[in-house]
């Protein structure tokens, strides 16, 4: 596989020699900025906040374990009290992060280092060094994966598309945007905005740009506009939780861009991480955030009228409307 | 009929002595503030700029007119050239705000004008007179044909309902909303943001409040989810323009609006004025509005990252969508 140019997006969660360094995705474009996160409940702040959403979690999730782990001592296989204090801790910080938002699947990410702990106990492996280890390698596989994924949707964009997005995907249609323009597909994105978040105004149009790629920015309200008009040829889209049957939840408006793409028979394509665990889209909570986030731009009120709102931040597009998944999948045997 | 709590968005526009007091709906919910309109310039301007909009801007164009008779004197039938003075500032007011905006069908109601002013020539009477009694008379018939289609609106809405609408009526689902309530019937509204205006977010929600009617916000985006979720039993819209097909012209969203309520059997209504000028949604030329209200709140950029946009501010619904039209019949022979 080919060196890519790489997305600030697609890794946006490092690890340190004492902090994790996290892209604070809420002031792009304006500015980069990194976060240090020392602690799990710095790392449980900066998802519970949205200052890294989608993959970023993910990632920081990981690294919550490693930055822990890095900080203790192995211990003899034998010393049954230090092994039960390692385990002790992963609990711990997994029921942490477990609790910081509802929709993204926290607690199977971290069931897999929990698992990983207890079996390095029951097979007499220091517990630090095991699950280190195969962390590391988890990372490193996905990120491998992650890549090939991109190389898969470049292969999807054919020369002349249009390809409609919605909020962001974390890197890989940037990279393969980039990928297009090496292979001189002439290719148009549209980016919607993604309210109330902003993450396709933001991230989505900021990231293309980056890659060199033609970017418009539409209103979430145009979608079927240009859609009727045949702007649209494409529609990709990424995935914050995906079902084994194929439903998958993602960023809210998902759904209603999936039905009315399927209207204007224009193919739907989404980049799923299927899990085993999860059956269909019924078993998926959707995190209800507070209606303030949708009064409020920027942490200023929009206006002084005291409203009530509904804010649920995903939606669960069923399988049926989905013209084809490109899943990775992310199973503890990465 | 029994007098209805009227709504300030009703009848937004109102002439005065010596000038046209238009409601700038720009500033509510935080301010109800009147913009004294004196001249056709202000007129155009206070169209252009969307300080009024939909019905209110109808409004402001035939009492330009009207403020334009009151200023002149009435002349003798047979004054050549004192009719034809008349005629000329009447075509002249009447090109001027044609140019204002592309959606709305001002040279409909211009034309209307003008025609009364020519035939008023040719039948040999006091064009000022004539023109000024005829409009203030079809004022008033419109303002009759509309408290009854509030009536209208307030029958469809069944005790139960869960309506949700997009951008603002003007008036008309408030007062309707006053009115279920009176009969004791439980409804409750959602109303969209309606980016990038928030017509929905300040107008629709402030309004329907003042009327005491249970609304709720929801983001351009969570239609489908709310949709899915079985929260939604008729949607109600209004119209910028309509056709003598049904194909109807409202602000961007609209279509898709209709397509999701379609996919889930969710009646649609549209609030609709036909016109028989304009046969199919295909002859409805869609403003394009400036990128840079997509890209800016209340007057500030909402980030400093250059990018291209892509504003449609209307959509044009196809007929076939649309469950039942709710007309008013907006001719000259009103």
């Amino acid at each position: 596989m080919k060196k890519l140019k790489e997305s600030p997006l697609f890794w946006p969660a490092k690890l340190k020699k004492d902090h994790i360094e996290v892209l604070d995705e809420t002031l792009i474009p304006n500015r980069m900025k990194y976060i240090q996160v020392k602690t799990t409940a710095a790392s449980v702040k900066v998802i519970k906040e949205m200052k890294t959403r989608a993959f970023g979690q993910f990632l920081v999730v990981l690294n919550t374990f490693l930055l822990a782990l890095n900080k203790m001592k192995s211990s003899k296989p034998e010393d049954f009290k230090a092994q039960q204090k390692v385990l002790k801790k992963i609990e711990e910080i997994a029921r942490a992060l477990n609790k910081s938002r509802p929709t993204f699947p926290f607690s199977e990410v971290t069931g897999i280092i929990v698992r990983w702990a207890t079996m390095a106990i029951d097979s007499g492996l220091d517990v630090r060094t095991f699950v280190k280890k195969n962390t590391e390698g988890y990372l490193e596989g996905i990120r491998f994966k992650r890549l090939a994924r991109v190389e898969e949707i470049a292969a999807i964009i054919q020369d002349g598309d249009s390809v409609l997005t919605h909020c962001n995907v974390s890197g890989e249609l940037a990279m393969a945007a980039y990928i297009c323009k090496q292979q001189k597909k002439e290719v148009h994105f549209f980016a919607t905005e993604t309210r109330p978040y902003f993450q396709g105004a933001k991230l989505t149009c900021w990231e293309l740009q980056q890659m060199g790629a033609k970017v418009t920015l539409i209103a979430d309200n145009a979608v079927g506009s240009v859609m009727s008009d045949g702007l649209i040829s494409k529609v990709i889209v990424g995935s914050d939780r995906s079902c084994a049957n194929g439903d998958f939840a993602n960023k809210i408006g998902t759904y209603q861009i999936a039905v009315v793409a399927k209207h204007f028979r224009v193919p739907f394509y989404a980049l799923t991480q299927p899990s085993d665990k999860i059956r269909t889209g019924k078993d998926i909570p959707v995190e209800i955030r507070r209606s303030e986030e949708l009064l409020k731009f920027e942490g200023k009120k929009i206006w002084r009228g005291a409203v009530d709102a509904f804010y649920p931040a995903f939606d669960v597009v069923p399988h049926e409307l989905v013209t084809k998944t490109v899943p990775i999948k992310v199973s503890e045997n990465a």
